[in-house]
């Protein structure tokens, strides 16, 4: 081989790749192979091959088609059932579930170029087709294919019926769907896009490119066309956290969307509203009323193991409800708020409710037996950012509704009695908010993670031995667990969230207590501290904190790379920029922004 | 059948069993069995079946022999690899080990008889022999069988080599192993042991006939003539908890043998001694130096799955040290500890100074993310019974050490030197119990059961709706652990092991505090409520948590003793009468007393 060459566009969204193939005995084949994904027809992708023989004439076969028999590496067997294999001239198609989530998808390939022969081989779970070219020396002969892939989640009967009458359809309909006009039409998207979503850095190439990289991955990984899709850990690009998505959605992914595709924001909060039923399934499992949100899911349901982790986080849920007060704040939208949001918050303040208890003598209200952001605080009593998120919750809540009950008396009524809320349950959650206990110390500023954490043993994060990271391979599972060290930030997630209702002073007492605790075991923990580093006139530790977030898949820091995409760090590393360097602030009523610029760049802009 | 009769006799140990059999046709048989478990021998046991024809002759076929292809119910699956099976003139035999633990057991039965005909039946688990023997109308016809089981532990290459020439040989030596003067030897073992073990309660026919069915379960149950056995839940009666020991062992069991058998009290320790090595390297596995007892084991290692309880309860391994301690307060056999404690005692508190910590300002030093007693409390910090327990282990530990310093300065040194123990490891062990942080409020008098446990929402157990019970199984996992719900006693059982050390009001003041938030969904939670309740002059109370345990499972009280007996709750049965109502306590230089007689009874004695 000689000559490789790959080449994303960010701009048009194609990928190319060349490369010349030397043979032994001196033949020369150039192949140029072209990809894209559609973005305004994001069920369709188009795939270019282009053959030059250089210095020989020549039959060249070409195998291409479906192939749906490869391994899922972490669980080592392959995952897909294939219900249809169909294949006709020039197409082939098939339509397979997945054997765990049962998702069914149908994948259909359409091709167009100047084979001499086309023969089919279908096995059980592959349908391929091997096109014969005929090259001569210096023309050149390309294959090209556009693809289709459906999806198709958990359906009632009559929607599984539709579904396939759709996939079937398809083949038919298939030849209007022309390679290079779905390229231009795919191409003029990106150019709208990046009229709307750029951010320029004068003088900083690598920062630059890097985060033009961040804010591509952020539209190809969630393009907002389908209310039930998420946003896995690792987009669509790996199979680790097994496509789950964490609460990191609504707190890092949110914003970008907010700002950049409010439909697709609104659309990653309809998917909550979607498996509210689920929600309500695993708050009945862990005696609860309301709605518990998922720590992983992909279809609605738990999908995390670990009961510590899936039973004592309550933030998946205070995110959603976060979700929609951060959404409303920016966009104004209330109806939104009122039709999609109120349902969930309605559910997720009965389970906040529930969940909570009154301490010994009656006075503090507040959750027991919670793991809080911080991963490393396994089992907790009053954590400050989950009573602090169930508060405002419970306040977003009940203001939601008061708004309602102003604007329309009888829709009020109505929605209450829908969802059989009684005036009694409303001063019950209004009685609890009130009593919220944040552990606080007027005295040194600082918020306690949880009740009992200053007290605990101290340990010196820089005096771990650096072979004994990550800790969770290295150290016996409980020995994490007792002592002050923190995995990522935690009350300083919530100073962040929130950042308006706590004073400078505290952020810096806090921030100048717990940074030194934290062990940024979370690919996530740097970007909230470089955005507070940031805020705090701390510039050089911000630009410090940030420089790994832009560019952590391009320059592959964590050796994990080839698992995927660290999809919600490139999340953060927007975030960064635009919450930490400009310093927007977007949980008030208004939008401010205190802008900065780090040393090494000479500027930089977005919109 | 007409005229079922089954009795055991506790005075002989003997089991009889008799019925008679009505056939369709008339005809009339009657059967009586003959079972015992020879003490003086334990390797031997005796069956007898005596066949009488009332009214017929005939030919009656008998099959006995060896069956090991049960079903462990449990598991649902027969557990043993039998390796070697064979059949002789009159006897019987198969080798076979267990297939998880790796367990070989030789059973062998030689057989007397006037049978007419005798065949064997090899199969692949079992070797039986069928018997025929002719009757006529009253004339008794009698099959005897002598067994034994001999078993083998994980052993060396020569070890395994010695057992089975053992095995093989009692093959030829099987004859002089005579049933009667087996039966008669045994029964005058027994006699003697009624002599030194009987307790007589005038007054109470049942309860007298329970606590003398308690302790010849005791007796039955461990003899202590095999260094390596143990003690499991549920003795030998029952597959539950597969056979594992607890730490009940030391704390429930222990005092029993100390005053009945005390060379089945040194075994009992000595099985601790036999796996320090595996204590060790679970202590490694958990990141502590030492020697960390497992919570549940049959082979010295770890096998209780749930990481919570088997890497947070320090318990078992403090229990060790208190067994030590106490056998060598009524014993006073300092030789002993020496020899066998000594090492052991050390390793314990190397542990306890490894995974022990000190707070944030330096000031105490405790224990972190533990679960103590109660396994309703999962995961805290400071728990008061774990930091207490600590405490007298490292300084009991010391004690001991001086001791031996006095009487032997060069075996001192040499231990010393074995051992690798420096004098700053000394010193540093006397700061840690010094600086122990024992949570107590003393305006209260209450010790706190865990750092934080006094400000826990209550829950008044009162109202907990019957058909809730056992909380296991019918509330999430989780809501167990967030109140201040304790299953068994903890700071109780500390003030129980070191009555002693606390003051009468001490005692008054926590067993009214702690005793109504307690649930006691432990069988053993009653029998520690009893004694302390008859100390605190609660007669009523005392007895009320008596009663329940002398007859649980003759009563078949908790509707599981088909799962085998409740063997610690027997022993605390025992503990109940000696420890409560004659209010002996042992954790003294002398002896004391102070007895009560229960209301219901004239009067009652043991030796």
């Amino acid at each position: 081989f000689r000559d490789f060459k790959r080449e994303l566009n960010l701009r048009t969204g194609v990928l190319n790749r060349s490369y010349l193939w030397v043979l032994k005995d001196g033949r020369e084949l150039k192949l140029e192979f072209e990809r894209f994904l559609s973005m305004p027809k994001v069920h369709y992708a188009g795939q270019r091959i282009r053959m030059t023989a250089l210095n020989f004439s020549g039959e060249v076969v070409v195998t291409a088609g479906l192939d749906f028999s490869n391994v899922h590496h972490m669980v080592g067997k392959n995952l897909w059932d294939c219900k249809e294999r169909n294949a006709g001239e020039k197409w082939c198609s098939i339509l397979a579930d997945t054997i765990n989530t049962n998702q069914s998808v149908f994948s259909c390939s359409y091709f167009t170029g100047d084979a001499k022969k086309e023969q089919d081989i279908v096995e059980s779970k592959k349908v391929l087709k091997k096109f014969t070219f005929y090259l001569e020396p210096h023309k050149t002969e390309i294959l090209t294919r556009v693809g289709i892939n459906q999806i198709k989640k958990e359906a009632s009967l009559e929607e599984e019926e539709a579904f396939l009458r759709n996939c079937r359809n398809c083949e038919g309909t298939f030849h209007w769907a022309d390679y290079d006009t779905l390229k231009a039409d795919s191409a003029k998207w990106w150019e709208r896009m990046w009229e709307d979503s750029d951010i320029t850095i004068d003088g900083d190439e690598l920062n630059q490119q890097g985060i033009r990289f961040c804010i591509f991955q952020m539209h190809q990984t969630y393009h907002g066309a389908d209310r039930g899709a998420i946003i896995g850990a690792k987009g669509l690009t790996g199979e680790a956290y097994s496509g789950n998505t964490f609460w990191d959605t609504e707190t890092y992914c949110l914003p970008f969307y907010i700002f950049n595709n409010a439909e697709a924001a609104k659309n990653l909060l309809d998917f909550r509203k979607l498996t509210l039923p689920e929600a309500k399934e695993r708050a009945k499992a862990l005696d609860c009323e309301g709605a518990f949100y998922p720590i992983a899911t992909i279809s609605g349901r738990e999908c995390c193991s670990l009961w510590q982790h899936a039973s004592l986080q309550l933030q998946p849920s205070t995110a959603v409800a976060y979700g929609i007060w951060h959404y409303e704040k920016v966009t104004k939208d209330e109806a939104f708020v009122f039709e999609t949001g109120l349902p969930i918050l309605i559910e997720v303040s009965r389970m906040l409710a529930s969940r909570g208890d009154w301490n010994a003598d009656h006075t503090r209200f507040g959750y027991y037996g919670v793991m809080g952001p911080d991963e490393f605080q396994m089992m907790v009593n009053n954590n400050c950012y989950t009573n602090y998120m169930g508060k405002v919750t419970l306040e977003y809540t009940l203001d939601v509704l008061e708004r309602l009950n102003k604007k329309d008396r009888m829709a009020y009524d109505a929605f209450l009695k829908e969802h059989q809320v009684s005036r009694q349950e409303l001063g019950q959650w209004a009685e609890y908010a009130a009593h919220m206990y944040i552990p606080y110390d007027d005295k040194t500023k600082l918020f306690e993670q949880h009740e009992g954490y200053f007290t605990l043993p101290h340990i010196d994060v820089d005096r771990i031995p650096v072979e004994d990271f990550p800790l969770y391979h290295h150290w016996s599972y409980d020995r994490i667990y007792r002592n002050d060290m923190i995995k990522q930030p935690d009350v300083l997630m919530m100073m962040l969230l929130h950042n308006r209702a706590f004073t400078k002073e505290q952020l810096l007492k806090n921030y100048e207590y717990y940074e030194p605790r934290c062990i940024h075991e979370s690919s996530l923990s740097p970007s909230v501290h470089s955005i507070l580093a940031v805020q705090l006139k701390k510039h050089e530790e911000g630009y410090r904190f940030f420089s790994f977030a832009t560019r952590m898949d391009l320059d592959n820091y964590n050796r994990n790379t080839s698992e995927g995409l660290h999809t919600t760090s490139i999340a953060a590393a927007w975030m960064n920029i635009v919450y930490g360097f400009a310093g927007m602030r977007s949980d008030g009523d208004i939008l401010s922004f205190s802008p900065s610029i780090p040393a090494a760049w000479n500027g930089y802009s977005f919109r």
